[in-house]
C-alpha cells in the first residue's frame, strides 16, 4: 500500500489506494505546485467548469483524470443535466465517477495553511484521521473528540455510547478569508479569520451546519450517494447553495443512518474571496429561500425501511417536491434532479448491495485506523 | 459600579454588583490567594460542607460570607434535607441564598490556568462575556462563537437565527487533571490535558452533555431554579453525578425555555485528581443509573405551559418520579427533593414573577453586554 517512496521528511502517505481528491475548477491548477509534499501520491478527479474547449493544465507530477463538459455529457447522455454547469456544484460529477473508499474535495483558491507552531498542515492526513476514527452524534463531549491523543470521555459521558458510530464526513475550516455570504463580506471586507482552533468535535445528531465544500472530505461508501450538489450556476435560479443543500441532506441522511459528521481541523488557507457583489446576486433567492429550506430539513423523518444513502435520498426528493414543491418551482425540478443523480449513481456504481443495505459496521473503519495508527502518521 | 480601584493592569471588574462566587469547601480556602488578583473585588459564598465545628480560614482582603450545616439548618428548617452532606452537590445552596444575576462556581482545587502565550487567564470574566452575549441553539457555526471578535455566522447560517438566545449556562473546562470518571483515571493515571482549545461553542438544541460543577457560571435569574445538585453523599447511594445531574436537568430546561447553553473557554487549571478508587466506590451506582438516565432525559418532554425553570422543574420532578422510580427507590426520594428545593427557592427569593413569567427577554443580557463592551474589559 505504501510502494511509493515518500520525500524523507514525510511520513508515508496514508490510505493512497482508497482516497481520491475531486477538484472542480476553470483555471490551470498551480495550486497543487503547493499540495505537491501532500497530494502527488494521491489519484485526482479534476472536474473542469465552464467552456470544454480551454485547456487546464496541471503540473508535472501529478496523477489525474480531467472531465469537461463534453465528458459529462458523453457519460451520463440525458442525465447530464443533474450535473450543474458554471458553479463548483459540477464537483459532484467527480463523487460519481470515483471507485474509492473516501473523497477529498479542496477548490483551487485554497493552500496549505500553517499551525501555530508555523507547521505546515496536511489536511488531507488530517481528514482521513478524522475519517477512519468514530464520531459521537449521540452526546456532547466537552473536551472535544475524545479519540484523540491526550483527550478521552470526560465524566458523566454514558459508557455504551463509547464506542461511537462510523464517520461519513470531516469538514474543515479555513484561516485567512472565512466562508462568508456575501452579506457579510459585504459588511466585513477586512476580516480575515486568524484564530487557529485546535479542535475536531462532532456535530450532534439533530444539529445543521452550513457545510462548505471547500475543504471537505467523506466516506464515498457509507455517504456518497447523499453528497450530491444540486442544481446551480447556468440556467438555474440560484448558486452558492450547493454545499449547503449537500450538506442539509447529508446530515439529515447520516443522523438517521447512525452516521458521524464532524468539523473542525484541518484548516486551509483560502487566499481570496470571490467578488461580494457577484455572490450576492448569486446567493439572493438561496437567502431567502433558505429560511424555509432550513424548517423543512429540521423537520424531515425518514422511514425506518430506508437502510441506504440511496433510498434516504430517493425519500428525500419526494419530500422536498412535496413540501418545498410550494416555495418555488425550482424544488421540483430539484426533487426531478436528486432522482436522476441517484439514476446516475446506480449507473456509475453497480453492485449486488446498491439498492439494498450497504454495510456501515465499524470493523472496516477500525480496520482502516489499525493501518493509521501502525504508521504513527495521523 | 467600578468603585474599588483595580490594579492598574487589570482592567476594571466586570458587573461586579452583579456576580457572587459559590465556593463548596471543606478546608482553609487558600487557592484564593492565587484568584486574588480577579476574584478580590467581587462577592464570596462560601459553602462548608462536613463538620461545622470546624473553623476554614479566608484569606484576608475578600469580602464573603461562610454557612456551614448549621447555618443551612437554621435557615431552611427541615427542607435542609434538600442539600447534600459531604459532597460538593452542597455548592447549591450558595445559589439560593444568593441574591446576584449571575453565579461563577469554582471548586477549591482549581488554580489559575495560562493562555498558548503564557498570559493568566481571568476566567471570570471569560464566563461573563460568555454569559452577556447570546447563543446559538438551532444551528451549528463552524467557526464557532459567532459572536467573538474576529468571527461570524458563516455561509449557509439563516439570517433569522443570527439574533441568538439568551444564554443560561457557560461552562468552562480544565488544563491538566481532566474532570474523568474513576474508571478513566484508573486507566490513564498520568494523563494531562494540554491542549488549549481557543473556543467557546452553544451546545445544539436537544443535546445533552456532562456538565462539571469545578469551573461554571450561570445566569441566575434565567436558570438558577433548575442548578439544583440533588442528592449525593452521606446516607445517599451516589456521589460524583451531582453536576451531571443538575446539566442535565439545566439542559432540557433551558432548551425547553429557549435559552443556550455553551461550552469552552475559560480554562482553569485543575490541580489534583480526588482519589480514584474511593471515587470508584462513589460513582458506582451513578454509573449503571446513567445508562438509564441518559434516554429518559433524551426523551423528556415539558408541557408549553410551562414557562418558568420553577415550573420547568417541578413537572420534571414528577417524571423523574413516574418514570426513574421503576430504576430504583432513590429516585422516589430525589423527586421529592427535588420539589423541596423549589419551595426553598420560592422562600429564599420571593417575587410578585416567581410562580408566573420570569422575563427571559434579551433587554436587560443586551444592556449588561453594553456595559462590557464600553469598558472595552471583555
Amino acid at each position: 500500500m505504501f510502494e511509493s517512496s515518500p520525500p524523507p521528511s514525510l511520513p508515508p502517505p496514508v490510505l493512497k489506494d482508497e482516497v481520491d481528491i475531486v477538484i472542480p475548477t476553470i483555471r490551470n491548477v498551480d495550486f497543487l505546485e503547493k499540495w505537491r509534499a501532500f497530494f502527488e501520491p494521491y489519484h485526482l478527479i479534476i472536474v473542469q467548469d465552464g467552456d470544454p474547449s480551454k485547456i487546464i493544465k496541471v503540473p508535472q507530477g501529478f496523477d489525474y483524470e480531467l472531465y469537461n463538459r463534453n465528458d459529462i455529457n458523453r457519460i451520463l447522455g440525458s442525465k447530464a443535466s443533474c450535473i450543474s454547469i458554471k458553479d463548483s456544484a459540477c464537483r459532484c460529477f467527480g463523487f460519481l465517477i470515483s471507485k474509492k473508499k473516501y473523497i477529498f474535495t479542496i477548490d483551487d483558491d485554497c493552500f496549505v495553511a500553517k499551525d501555530p507552531t508555523g507547521k505546515e498542515i496536511n489536511a488531507l492526513q488530517q481528514h482521513i484521521k478524522n475519517l477512519v476514527t468514530p464520531s459521537t452524534p449521540y452526546f456532547f463531549n466537552t473536551l472535544y473528540d475524545p479519540y484523540r491523543e491526550g483527550a478521552d470521555f470526560v465524566r458523566g459521558y454514558p459508557f455504551s455510547l463509547r464506542e461511537g458510530v462510523p464517520t461519513a464526513v470531516s469538514h474543515g475550516i479555513w484561516l485567512n478569508i472565512a466562508d462568508y455570504d456575501a452579506p457579510t463580506h459585504l459588511v466585513k471586507p477586512l476580516e480575515r479569520n486568524k484564530r487557529y482552533v485546535d479542535a475536531v468535535m462532532t456535530i450532534p445528531k439533530g444539529a445543521l451546519f452550513p457545510m462548505s465544500a471547500m475543504n471537505l472530505a467523506f466516506n464515498r461508501q457509507l455517504i456518497g450517494p447523499a453528497m450530491y450538489f444540486g442544481l446551480m450556476g447556468e440556467a438555474q435560479p440560484a448558486g452558492r447553495y450547493s454545499s449547503m443543500w449537500a450538506g442539509w441532506c447529508v446530515k439529515v441522511i447520516s443522523d438517521h443512518l447512525g452516521l458521524g459528521v464532524k468539523t473542525g481541523l484541518p484548516y486551509i488557507y483560502h487566499s481570496k474571496a470571490s467578488n461580494a457583489f457577484l455572490n450576492l446576486k448569486k446567493e439572493l433567492k438561496g437567502i431567502f429561500w433558505q429560511e424555509e429550506l432550513i424548517p423543512f430539513f429540521q423537520s424531515v423523518s425518514l422511514p425506518k425501511e430506508c437502510n441506504t444513502p440511496q433510498q434516504c435520498y430517493i425519500e428525500l426528493s419526494k419530500q422536498v417536491r412535496d413540501k418545498l414543491g410550494k416555495v418555488d418551482d425550482y424544488f421540483i425540478k430539484l426533487s426531478d434532479a436528486m432522482v436522476t443523480w441517484i439514476q446516475c449513481w446506480e449507473e456509475m456504481n453497480p453492485s449486488p448491495s446498491s439498492s439494498q443495505s450497504q454495510p456501515l459496521s465499524l470493523p472496516t473503519l477500525e480496520n482502516d485506523a489499525a493501518i493509521i495508527l501502525s504508521n504513527g502518521s495521523a
